[in-house]
Formats: structure tokens, C-alpha cells, sequence
């Protein structure tokens, strides 16, 4: 397979757009990340474009992208229209990146796109439903004695979450899986302060770690800034094969790896996707987690973030909570983790959240990620899940870039 | 590119399947692909899943693949859910081709399954509406002046296709461009003669040229015979690398071309998808028209396979009608197109009809189609297109395969 190159990466600012479309929001990031490549859009020979619950919230389903992209003037190419719930973008990228690795094309475009926030919030909320086996849904939700009026007023994603952090037990107000409210706080601290600092963030205010603890109660140990909110937008990364990169002048960072697996199911004699997906895409990319400078990492929910450490081994296990108490993964540390905001900060439009992660590593290899800055990175991965099913979630990408 | 063959190919009789669900319908395909081919299931390194509507038809979005698949013993491996409206499952089987020819993998599978038929009729209708862009619904059904009551009855794609076929005025009850009710009769009669010999087929008898012409009225000059039905069904294909193929000892036919296109959405001095598709197909197997033996091609409705015969040129232009009333498209004639009995007869359930088409195609280059076995066929044809957008369709795919 071919070497392959990101050379154009642009998203929207991730927010609440009451007044913008799918299409608008898509048009903005494919229109800034050719803007950023330098490129001619002529030159783009297919589209993979992520997207998760457009048929749920807005009713439009089946071609997307070619919908999304109807004014572009990139109609005509191959357009595939892709969907793993929350990984649904890293999915488009992963399939961009064969595309170009198998050498049937030199220039192609991954693009996710979602809008969720809805006046109706419980719309929003039961479209998140869809990412389960719905088959099921009635019993997962008794299983988590989740009421009605619970299901209107916050996404399964976050009971999910923490029923996996802690299978066995149902989860206390102080800790999960052996992580503390407290711990958690820190990550949600951090992922503000990262935040702040970039103007692609959906916020964009630092909170300090009374604020998080004292906001409101969502779920067990869990408080609203400790929760990815719902939000809407778009990111888009221009992949081409170094050989294209080369003939045209072209800058990027190098695709190292690029792995997509799915959840082990009911199969708890299986490992769970993030250790088989972090596996291969080391093996990829022939390094180990002691090389990566900077990682964007899927913190749906705070406490998440802490045992994505342990699961992409960039600790032993156990040590998660030490790297955000020792500051380790805050800008500044050894390994800032969500330099971006992380889905607390930057924002979680699901179909949108695993090209808004590459964008931001492929902004840091490239220096431009300007006062959140990592000094001298060189190596970034990036780490996306979505969806659930049995004990795991439904799909995992994990990507590793280097400049 | 790497060499791919498909090695095995398997699908559930398209039909109305009340009792069945999505899972079920998947689970029966999968199996007897896997048996088709004599392959262990361990082999297969990722599943690629086309499914439209179900999002619309049961609320299950996002993950759909990973639901269906849950019970095979597959989860584990990438799973990627695509979508392309009618074309959903050619564009699964086309990205499971890049990723064998790639090098990545070494046996995928590609997968497509649908389930349109509900108790309530208007929503699988309702569920096509989907597939063209519906910011311009209210737009679209006003231009082809359809009633609400019309939108409850019938697809909004059997208006499209004839508003495609005579874009320049309404369509008469006799004639559309260029093709009369009577020769739209004698495709109706040529399929469902077919789907007569095909266990696989959702309407299996015959129907007589005054009974196509009789039946209840449709839209124009289309009767229902001459209009693909609602159905449920699932198809399914195992691509392998050759030298697997021949590690193995598997047999099956080459994958001598895999297009995808895009439409030409509202560039109407861009040529139309099936053209741009065809042409870059008969390059890449290095073949013309001449050189297809069989054909299965998308006869949403009865006049559109005529002039498919003229987009994929498989005569001049003009002279489609020929070939249907000389029988060269009639199974003992010179190019049977659709032995399956077409979309008309051996049904269309959105998603899963792309791989419908590749497996008769697969059985037919393997001598397996039974009583509509067509003699010495070597090299055969799939042509699927999907969604509407601006002047053409918006997914187009052509698959060409030898034996």
C-alpha cells in the first residue's frame, strides 16, 4: 500500500447553528480544507462523508453527502456516505485512506458532518437511541433504571459510559471503575483550559474544578461538565498519496496508521476495540505508545478519558488517574491529551467528532494550532468510538500521524 | 491494485417478509455466502454493509451493521455502514473490492440488506423521499405534480424516472421518450418470465403482455407491472484477494472493473452518471460492450432498461427499443439482461439490490443459475444506480466480472 498524506484540514467552529444547515456547515469546512491545501477542488477524485442521525433529525437519509456537496461543484466523483455512530468521520477518513493507499486514487476528501441540537432536545436525545440495537432498547434502559423522564433528559451514551467503566455494580455519586469525582473533575478542568484556547471549540470559557463538581447532577458521579454536549458542525481532512503531495508541493502529515475495528459484542472472551484497535495501529505504524507527543481521545464522558490512558497504554493500568493529577496529558505535560477541548470542549457533533480530532493533530504536526500549541510533536493519534453494543462499544479508529 | 475474485455469493428471496427482521433476513445471506464459498467465517476480515432506510422504516440508524451482523460470530472485525440509496450495497461491495485489492485485507464481506414493506404502505413510500435532497421536496412533488393522495400511493421515484426519461414535458399515457407503453410491456413480460425461473425472485410468475397493459395504472404510461414492488431482502458476497483464492483453492469470478460515481446533480453540461460509469468500467476490464455476455441492470421501472441499453451501449442510441422486441435481451438471445428477473420481478429492496444483481451475475459466470442458465457467458455486467439529485441520479455503480 502507498504512503498517504493529509494535506488540507479545516473544520466549522463546533456549536448550537439554530439557523444553519447540514449543507452549510459541510460547505464551510470542504471550502477551508482546499483553501488549506492550496488546492484545486478539480483535483479531488472521491468523497467519504460521515454522518450519524441526519435521517432522524432532519429526515434526510441515503445521500448525504451528495446532498451536503450539491453546491460544491465536487458532484460527479465517487461519493460514499458512511456511518459508525460516533465514529462515523473516522470512518471516512479510514476509507479515504484506503482509497489512496490502494492507488485508485492520488486526491480524495473525508468529511463528517452533523447537525444534533434540535429545538426539540428530546429528539436529539432519542436519536442517540439508534446507536444501540434498538431491539434491545426497552431492556437496556430498565438495565440502567433509567425512567422516561430520564430518557427525554439526557442521552443513553452517558448511563452507557458509565455502566462500562463499572459493569459489575450499579455507579455511586463518588467514583466509577476506581476513578473519582474529583479525577474526573480534573479532566473536565483541563479539557476547558484547552478549550479556551481554541477558537474551533464549542466553548470557549476555562471552568475551574469547584464549577465542575457544583454544575448540574447529571447521572451517577457525573455532572453536566463532565458530559460531551450536543452541538452541531463539520471537519474536513484532504487526503493524497505522497507521491501527489510531492508533484504538487503539498504539506501534510504522514498517515502512519489507520485502524477501524468493531466491538467484541457479547463476547466478553474477546478484548475490548480500543486495546485490539490501539494494538494495530502501533503495529502500523511500527512504534509504541511511549512515542506519541499529543493524542485526541474520545471523552464522552470524563472518567472515560482516564481509562482511555490505560487502554491506549500510555500507562499501566491503574495509573490513568496519576496522568491527569501529575498534569501529564494538560498542555504543557509530557503527553497533552485533547489539546482541542476534547468532546467536553470543542464539541461532540457525533458524525463530525473523529475528522474534528485528526484535524487538530494534523494542526499541531503542522505548528498551527497556535497558544495551545504542543512544542516539537512530532507523532499524534487520535482515538474515536461509537456506538454500543453488548459489553463494548459498536465501533473504534484509532489513527496515528506523524510531521 | 491486487487481483479480486468473489468466492462466494448468497442471497434471501426478496419478498414481503412480515415475521422477519433486518437481522434475520442478514443472517440467512451471510450463512449461505459463507457456505457458497466452503470458507471458514474467521477468514473474513471486515464486513462492508449497505442498508438505506431503516433508519426511516425501524428507527435503527448509525450502527446497523454491527445489529445485524451481531449473532454471525463476525463482530470483532472493521464494520462499515454504507449508504447510497439504491445503490447502497454496490457501494458496500465496491469499497470491500478496494480493500482486497488494496492489500489491507485478503476476504471481506460485503453485505446488503433491506426491509421497506410496513403495514403502513405511506411510510416506505415516505422512506424514499429521503433519497432525493428534501430541502426541495415540497419543490419536486410540485413540479411533478403529484397530490398529497399520490404521495401516499406510489414512490416519488416512479415519477422521477419518467420525468428523467422525458425531462422537457409531462409524460403521456403512451409514450415516453421515445418508448412506447407496448415496448415498456414487453420488459415487464421479459422479466417476469425470468423471475418465473428464479427461486430467489419475489414474484415468480409469468404475465402476459395484455395483463402488464391491463394491470392497475400507475403513473403515465406505467402500470404496476411495469413499477418495481416493495420488498424486503438481504444479498451477500465474499471478495478475496486471487492469491488467497488460490491459496485457498476457492473459485469464483475476477472483478474486472468496480465504478462508483456521483450525478451529475445540477451541471446538466456534465454527462449523466451512467455514461461517466460505464465508459471508466469498459477501460478499467479493458473490454467494450461488445464483449458482455449478461447484464443485470436497475429497471426501477419498465422504460428505464431500455434506454440503459442505449447508456451502457449496448446498442446506438436510439435503437434500445430493438432490442427488446428482436428478444437479444431475452434469455436465449444474444445479451440477456436481468435472468434474475430485474428489479420488476425479482424484487427491490433498496439497499440489498446491488449485491442481488452481483450475485446473479456471480451464479450465472459459475454455471449455478439453474433453468435461466445462460450458455457460455464468461463475462457479465452490474449496473445499480441510487437517490435523485438535480438532473440525474445521484449514486451510480458498474461492475463487470468474468469468469
Amino acid at each position: 500500500m502507498r504512503k498517504v498524506r493529509v494535506v488540507g484540514a479545516a473544520m466549522t467552529r463546533f456549536g448550537k447553528y439554530v439557523d444553519r444547515d447540514l449543507r452549510d456547515l459541510a460547505e464551510e469546512a470542504v471550502h477551508n480544507a482546499i483553501q488549506d491545501a492550496g488546492l484545486d477542488l478539480k483535483e479531488v477524485e472521491a468523497a467519504y462523508v460521515g454522518n450519524s442521525v441526519a435521517g432522524l433529525i432532519t429526515g434526510q437519509e441515503t445521500i448525504r453527502g451528495q446532498v451536503v456537496l450539491r453546491k460544491t461543484g465536487l458532484l460527479g466523483v465517487p461519493i460514499v456516505n458512511v456511518e459508525n455512530a460516533c465514529a462515523s468521520a473516522s470512518t471516512a477518513f479510514h476509507l479515504g485512506w484506503i482509497a489512496v493507499a490502494s492507488g485508485l486514487y492520488d486526491c480524495v476528501l473525508a468529511l463528517g458532518v452533523e447537525k444534533l441540537s434540535d429545538p426539540d432536545k428530546a429528539k436529539s436525545f432519542r436519536a442517540f437511541n439508534s446507536a444501540v440495537d434498538i431491539a434491545e432498547l426497552t431492556e437496556i434502559e430498565k438495565k440502567l433504571g433509567r425512567s422516561d423522564e430520564e430518557a427525554k433528559e439526557r442521552s443513553l451514551f452517558m448511563d452507557l459510559y458509565l455502566s462500562m467503566l463499572n459493569p459489575d455494580e450499579p455507579a455511586s455519586r463518588e467514583v466509577v471503575g476506581g476513578i473519582t469525582r474529583e479525577q474526573m473533575a480534573l479532566v473536565s478542568v483541563k479539557n476547558h483550559y484547552h478549550g479556551s484556547m481554541n477558537p474551533f471549540a464549542q466553548y470557549r470559557e476555562e471552568v475551574t474544578f469547584e464549577e465542575v463538581l457544583k454544575s448540574r447532577h447529571v447521572v451517577g458521579p457525573l455532572t453536566v461538565l463532565m458530559c460531551s454536549p450536543l452541538g452541531d458542525g463539520a471537519a474536513a481532512a484532504l487526503i493524497v498519496s505522497e507521491e501527489f503531495a510531492h508533484r504538487k508541493g503539498l504539506k501534510g502529515p504522514r498517515v502512519d496508521a489507520s485502524v477501524l475495528v468493531s466491538g467484541r459484542g457479547d463476547d466478553r472472551s474477546m478484548a475490548p476495540s480500543i486495546g485490539r484497535a490501539a494494538t494495530q495501529a502501533y503495529e502500523m505504524a511500527g512504534i509504541g505508545p511511549e512515542d506519541i507527543n499529543l493524542a485526541e481521545v474520545h471523552d464522552a464522558v470524563a472518567p472515560a478519558e482516564i481509562t482511555i490512558y490505560e487502554d491506549l497504554r500510555f500507562c499501566a493500568p491503574g495509573d490513568g488517574p496519576k496522568l491527569i493529577e501529575d498534569r501529564v496529558t494538560w498542555l504543557g505535560g509530557k503527553l497533552p491529551v485533547n489539546t482541542s477541548g476534547g468532546l467536553l470542549a470543542r464539541g461532540h457533533p457525533i458524525g463530525a467528532t473523529g475528522l474534528g480530532q485528526i484535524v487538530e493533530v494534523v494542526w499541531q504536526l503542522q505548528g498551527k494550532a497556535g497558544k495551545r500549541q504542543v512544542e516539537n510533536c512530532k507523532v499524534g493519534l487520535t482515538q474515536n468510538g461509537g456506538g454500543h453494543i453488548g459489553f463494548d462499544l459498536a465501533a473504534m479508529a484509532v489513527h496515528i500521524f506523524s510531521s
